[in-house]
């Protein structure tokens, strides 16, 4: 029994490391090097299809909290899935939000190109102050709404069903429409979860009711967004910056037009990072309980699709 | 009676429309265009000994908290004292910190650093994690120390007297010396007070206490730090990384070393920002009051210097 692991883009040394450091005879492969006869399969964007020439498949486990990427394979019933569940992935996630919404909101591009040019010009223009609105409002969304709040900012979240969380103002989609929700902020953050729903939901239909010169910020999705729409939406004024974290394909291909585009901000989605140490010792608890036939920790519930 | 303001490298046009919008026929000069019949004058960095050739002085009165600079002019007695106290100063310095924090903890320099080269990167190598020790802890210590410690990080704070902040490590000079305390810590944040037990109190006597490839971040007063020993201590390798707000020299001159440092972050002196329109209606209101000789807002007891 052997593991292999397949995730284009992504370091996965260190998860190899702790593997070895629990049990150093467990053989491990990792793609493009991978072997074809591993029973588990750890995977985060693998190119499609690939989990089909794996014989002796048993288990497929996501390397983070989504598992998106393993529904779509259509994998026989008989391949159990499962997924990693880390609470660091929640304030990692609020940290990375934190962080991008006080650079916009303190003009920290600013100051860095000032930096380089020995420039010493403080900005003292009445700054537009920013009015968070977080699509979402599950674990995540709710945590991130409490931090943004505590750090004086107004915050409004929109979510399916209603909420309650203190000092910030909670929408459902039964108190109003999700374009009218965002009439009323100035700073968009998508936390919501994946699903055919919600698939394209940012969208230019959407960003024209956003006030003009408002900042968009997606950390969850790469389908969330009309990646096109964004880059009309820039251009007719609507959006004025854009911080993205995932997109529709990552690594994002260097001829992307978001490359080249100096008010969108990109980053190699690492806003919510798995912790290797913690998802090595998940992988390893089920290496073991798969061994001996027991009830995996995280099992995907394949109709319910998480 | 007339206003005049001195704050050179300072944008004041703000603070000169808000005062207009409440009194449009107050006469306001600003320097280097200034008049020297006023009354009043409201200073931040002025020139030394300017204030002397002022013949009608009444009042002078800091653009922000502190008023040292005032101070070292060794007014008259009959020349009154005053100070703006804003509630958004702290919640700014809070911002601001943070932000910062998180930069260097997300490793955002890298990530910007790569957006510019088309990288996609993820770092997923074990981050260092950041242990911050708070230097000061009053009102802003206390604030800046809580925000940390809600986003998940170790927190310890050293001040002359004990204190007890939730969550938070607090020690006073009589737990242990400063020496020991920056031992504990690597990311080390200055918040004192400037006062003459304080001046050049972040030195290389200090700094070779930090663990190697510490940071440091000082947003109190440019007089804290020995700016020679940063670079000394940058060289040894015991700070990595400077995020400077004040200078002892402000603006920065375009000369000084720490605009050629790569690793060195300069703002302008911007963390913790006076609302400019909080500061006009305190400068409005005791204008009115000593024009009445009434009794002044935020005047500076001589004797304590604050």
């Amino acid at each position: 029994m052997s593991i292999t692991i397949i995730a284009p883009g992504r370091n996965t040394e260190e998860l190899v490391e702790y593997i070895h450091s629990m049990d150093p005879g467990i053989e491990v492969s990792v793609y493009p090097n991978h072997k074809l006869d591993a029973s588990m399969v750890i995977v985060w964007n693998q190119p499609k299809g690939m989990l089909a020439e794996f014989g002796n498949l048993k288990l497929v486990s996501s390397l983070g909290a989504g598992v998106e990427h393993i529904m779509e394979e259509d994998l026989p019933e008989n391949i159990k899935i499962s997924r990693i569940v880390d609470s660091d992935l929640t304030i990692s996630m609020v940290r990375y939000i934190n962080m991008v919404v006080l650079y916009y909101q303190n003009n920290f591009q600013l100051y860095l190109d000032y930096n380089s040019k020995k420039l010493w010009k403080p900005f003292e223009k009445a700054d537009r102050v920013l009015k968070i609105g977080i699509l979402g409002a599950g674990e995540m969304g709710r945590e991130v709404a409490l931090s943004l709040h505590n750090l004086g900012f107004e915050v409004l979240t929109y979510s399916n069903t209603s909420k309650e969380i203190t000092g910030v103002q909670s929408y459902s989609s039964s108190d109003l429409t999700m374009a009218e929700f965002v009439s009323k902020i100035n700073c968009l953050i998508c936390l919501l979860p994946l699903t055919p729903q919600t698939e394209g939901i940012l969208n230019f239909g959407l960003f024209q009711f956003l006030p003009r010169s408002s900042i968009l910020i997606n950390v969850a999705r790469g389908s969330h967004l009309v990646e096109e729409d964004l880059l009309k939406a820039m251009e007719s004024g609507y959006i004025s910056d854009a911080c993205l974290d995932v997109f529709r394909e990552e690594p994002l291909p260097v001829s992307h037009p978001f490359w080249n585009h100096e008010r969108i901000l990109i980053t190699p989605h690492i806003a919510s990072i798995t912790n290797q140490k913690n998802a090595a010792a998940i992988v390893m608890e089920n290496y073991k309980r798969l061994k001996n036939n027991q009830s995996l920790l995280f099992e995907v519930d394949r109709q319910k699709r998480y």
